[in-house]
């Protein structure tokens, strides 16, 4: 099968690959789109000295399964536990797994490939009404949703989303949606412009800063972190929601953490179900963020398109 | 009236000050007993770049206020906003005004003097059947209970204590008191001792870190926030309580702290009223923490003690 691997830091290419073996319990999907996401960027650049097949936001067509998955249009939970059966939902404790496989991630081959393998468990039917343009983002929809899963949120909250990045913009709007007051902080033009469209307040951020109870960074830069730290009002909570590399982040002014009893929470993958539920109730407006979708054999150009300033979601057609 | 004053940094002095003015709705304090916490060392160290009179744990007598007051035994919230009629409860918001002042901290004479003054919303009767040893002890036992404001602690709890000083000492007793599991992580024998005589399971920091779902660092130090870090499970929260110098934490693995979801929370004041409570209960044991009782003579002497490793409450008496 073709595949895109990542063969050492910085060098991707489009190779044949035997199909992977099906292990007892999974089952093998045909890939149909697969989006690229920052943390595959930041794999490539030899984050978690990753090599192999990365790709973790898919959907795809079930080729061998169970009878109830069997021909399905099918997106995936990429926690796989070592061993399923200490856990209820895939895609809940099973997440934090430490023995865990992630989907392109951590010892388990990704989406950019023609096939890929995932437990039953971890796999769910599409409805029909969502296409795969907004299925592929089940994943990062599902991790901006995770957000609402680790915070309480009141009613019309004053938010700031500080970073224009793709999953910036996607937190942003949801927060809209949510009927929550959003300031966007970024630095392109074109993406701030897409967020007023969802009701957003998106600027460049502002000479005199604003203090927010509730700031989410998506920049994953020590200058996003220092800009949550210096807005976040007291007893405020900032979540932090981006692939940040190992010491990445500055020393921080731990008194004014203490002072100000401010929360910090760190914030990964979330549940797929209600992800899927809002993109089926069209409350979602994922395709906006499509910059550009580009056929297999452009992959790796795919990737370099990706890594440019200002470009938005990139996705692959992998069949 | 005579009173310890902090003239510069690492220079205190046992002096004779004019007697503070009334402001306004405050009332006049005859202070009997007070308690030197670290952040009282840290404050003579230079903390804050601090100047006057410290002090902030105290127990004392009304001698002028509203007659409801006059006359009674105290005890006192310390942080003081700038309009009150803002804030319902003084101990709650108004610990956070922007404008608020600080017993003993920021712009606020302490209790380290003959009288002090505070608004009569901020003091709070202590009942009988606590005496002036336990009452000296509510501010640092409200610190102790913030954590379970900011904290939804599920009964039975495993809970890690990092540092054996006197709040780490006091926060492990409470958790005991409440039924959790808590094991107190510290480097002095005779400290562990104590802990172990209230059921915490305390020891020098084991070579083999086990995982907590909730661990409170109290060490303020670097080390003490790596070892939480260390140990801290997934989705786990690490309460930082202590007195941070600004930048006193290294660089954090912001990567570990968004992959395991980990919160971080700062923790400070706490409400007076559920500390008495506890203390008039006779659920806490304080006066174990105490190692020594100087008259106010030895003023200057009794912060070096209490600046010793190894040294555990010092108490002042004022009057």
């Amino acid at each position: 099968m073709r595949a895109l691997i990542v063969e050492t830091a910085n060098r991707l290419a489009l190779t044949d690959l035997p199909e992977p073996p099906l292990p007892a319990g999974e089952c093998r999907v045909a890939v149909k789109l697969a989006g690229i996401c920052r943390t595959d960027l930041e794999l490539l650049k030899g984050y978690m000295g990753f090599r192999g097949v990365p790709g973790h936001e898919f959907v795809g067509v079930v080729t061998q399964g169970p009878d109830h998955l069997q021909g399905r249009r099918v997106v995936g939970e990429i926690n796989v536990p070592r061993d399923l059966a200490r856990y209820d939902r895939p895609g809940y404790d099973a997440r934090h797994d430490p023995d865990r496989t992630v989907l392109g991630i951590l010892q388990r081959p990704g989406a950019f490939a023609e096939t890929l393998t995932l437990p039953a468990q971890n796999l769910m039917p599409v409805p029909d009404s969502v296409n795969d343009e907004e299925a592929v983002f089940a994943e990062p929809l599902a991790a901006a949703l995770e957000i609402f899963e680790q915070v309480h949120v009141p009613p019309g909250e004053r938010v700031l989303v500080i970073g224009d990045g793709k999953l910036g913009l996607l937190i942003a709007q949801i927060f809209a949606v949510f009927g929550h007051r959003v300031t966007l902080h970024g630095r392109h033009e074109k993406k701030l412009a897409l967020a007023k469209r969802w009701g957003v307040q998106a600027a460049i951020a502002p000479a005199e800063p604003a203090r927010f109870p509730l700031i989410v960074e998506a920049t994953g830069s020590p200058a996003g972190f220092k800009a949550a730290l210096e807005q976040i009002a007291p007893r405020g909570t900032i979540v932090l929601k981006s692939t940040y590399a190992p010491d990445a982040l500055p020393p921080f002014d731990a008194a004014k953490v203490v002072v100000d009893e401010i929360r910090l929470i760190g914030s990964r993958c979330g549940r797929f179900a209600p992800a899927l539920r809002l993109l089926a109730q069209g409350k979602a407006d994922v395709r906006s963020l499509i910059d550009h979708r580009k056929p297999f054999a452009q992959g790796v150009e795919a990737f370099e398109l990706a890594a440019k300033k200002g470009v938005l979601k990139v996705l692959i057609q992998v069949a």
